[in-house]
């Protein structure tokens, strides 16, 4: 009725009025103005109830994501990929509900939803605090599909959508191979979480490929993505007599160059370094850092349409879409 | 009556049940386990439909805040903003729809969300694009209470949170006359946002107050928050011969770092810089950068707090609540 009354009001069809409200199909810029001006006057408010109860569908994802203390750069990957992944949801107009837990209590992942909310959703994207699916797998006890984002787990069948770490950390490590560098250190994070595991994988299995020694000395794999932990590891390798280090994360990678720099070591003619993120902040190291190159957006744009595949009923072609990362080539990896 | 059912299931209260499930009121870890597990078992899915028609109510707010491309760490601070957002909400079991806007297209402020859920949501905390009220005024059209975050507009009487960026601004430029200044440089935004003008407003004011002549050639206000118009205003500040530069975005602080770094000037011996905006790339500069440090995380969280007075229907004690930011001091600037 009330859709009636505003195509009457605004000379548009009761189709378009119906979808513009509905956000089941795109309008023009100027009906939806119409429409917007037409509803405010006559006070619409459409009957959410009765949606739901015809499509089964709130139209709403949750994107439920990792979150550190404030001012921590590694916050910029997380927001990037719900950017993103709201980008796609937008185009078919799905709104994005966010629940953030903190990486130091992953058993809270699942608890920033209120259940009325949870049971209501329509969809998750889910970047998983932990590597086992035993852990997560009540969120399946929402009966709607789920996405896994930049993290997979051991077990279970859920889609996923993540960098190829491991693929990039070798390529990183033959860059440092190939300037010669013969001692290159492994600086990560012992989290049970994908990320941490497969770039650490793939410095092991590299090393094998270049058939380098395996040394205990020049791997550290520390408890926090944090500056502090980063120099001290660095402190660490540096006494272990490294020639370069690949730092797994953008922090453990500020903390590397803030250790070198306060050591007096030059880079790249020391130590070599290559960095895992590539913020704005790697232009200003002495010299620019070269640094891994995720595609966070795409990541999760990628996820968002997996997820409205299977909204739609489909099956996804792959069930794993692997996201690639690349290497910015700068100069602290030498040559 | 599934309500019913589920009370019995856990030989817990229907009230305690009924909290649970409706996200008014916490209730124990153990007894929301029992709840969550019965739950599933009998397939219950809550009447949204009837809840919000008793209570009026989604229990869902959203907030608007704007992006740019990634790997930018700009975006840093509005994931602060929202994530200290969300913590407040949760805590009164409020669920937060997130809607992102590009800084470059203002005007699709309101888009990012569909009329379905504009007219459904219970409030909304919006980061305005702009300093003109009209250009927001149809946010009211919704019918729910709006806080504005970070950044106000001229008219209206929309309750806001904000940091002290007059202030604060006046206080760095004073730390720089202190060491001796007195050429010094503004490098900032002529953005038609609040924070933009009130930096660049405290900048004019302290000149005066300490009997600085205004030398527009010692003033850039740029189009962008990006290196490379850091780096081109510190250029042109430095050929007007700055002996001192205050960069009142962490973008742009960047690309100044930059240039001087590629000029090989010495800071803070020949040029002094204090920059906005506290993220850890600072602690790795030469030397490390004294910086003003914003709480973004309370600016978002104070913003849900309001929002939920108003939707309690009280009336916040302060329409108007700064959140003070703060110099870190470190070596920059100078003394």
């Amino acid at each position: 009725m009330s859709i009636k009354t505003i195509a009457e009001m605004t000379g548009l069809s009761i189709t378009t009025v119906s979808h513009a409200l509905n956000g089941t199909r795109p309008v023009s810029q100027r009906s939806m103005e119409l429409i917007n001006e037409a509803a405010a006057q006559i006070n619409y408010r459409p009957n959410l109830a009765a949606q739901m109860m015809k499509t089964h569908r709130s139209r709403t994802v949750a994107i439920i994501i990792p979150a550190t203390e404030q001012n921590n750069s590694t916050n910029c990957f997380f927001f990037d990929v719900l950017n993103g992944a709201k980008s796609r949801l937008q185009e078919s107009g799905y709104e994005l509900i966010v629940s953030t837990y903190p990486e130091s209590r992953p058993q809270d992942f699942f608890s920033g939803m209120s259940i009325l909310h949870r049971r209501w959703i329509d969809g998750i994207l889910l970047v998983p605090p932990t590597l086992r699916y035993e852990d997560i797998a009540r969120i399946e006890d929402c009966g709607v599909p789920v996405v896994l984002v930049d993290r997979w787990v051991k077990g279970g069948k859920l889609p996923l959508v993540c960098s190829n770490n491991r693929e990039v950390t070798v390529e990183a490590m033959k860059v440092l191979y190939q300037a010669g560098r013969r001692r290159i250190a492994f600086i990560g994070a012992d989290f049970p979480n994908s990320t941490a595991v497969e770039r650490y994988q793939g410095y092991l299995d590299v090393l094998e490929e270049l058939g380098l020694p395996r040394d205990e000395l020049l791997i550290c794999r520390m408890d926090a993505y944090s500056m502090s932990c980063g120099m001290e590891a660095a402190r660490r390798v540096l006494g272990a007599g490294a020639d370069a280090i690949f730092a797994a994360n953008s922090m453990l990678c500020l903390g590397t160059v803030k250790e070198l720099q306060e050591q007096g070591i030059h880079v790249p003619e020391q130590v070599a370094v290559i960095g895992f993120d590539n913020y704005e902040w790697t232009e200003i190291t002495n010299p620019p850092l070269t640094a891994v190159t995720q595609n966070a957006s795409l990541m999760g744009r990628t996820a968002s349409e997996l997820l409205l595949q299977l909204l739609d009923g489909k099956q996804p072609e792959q069930r794993v879409v692997r996201i690639p990362a690349a290497l910015t080539i700068r100069q602290s990896h030498g040559l």
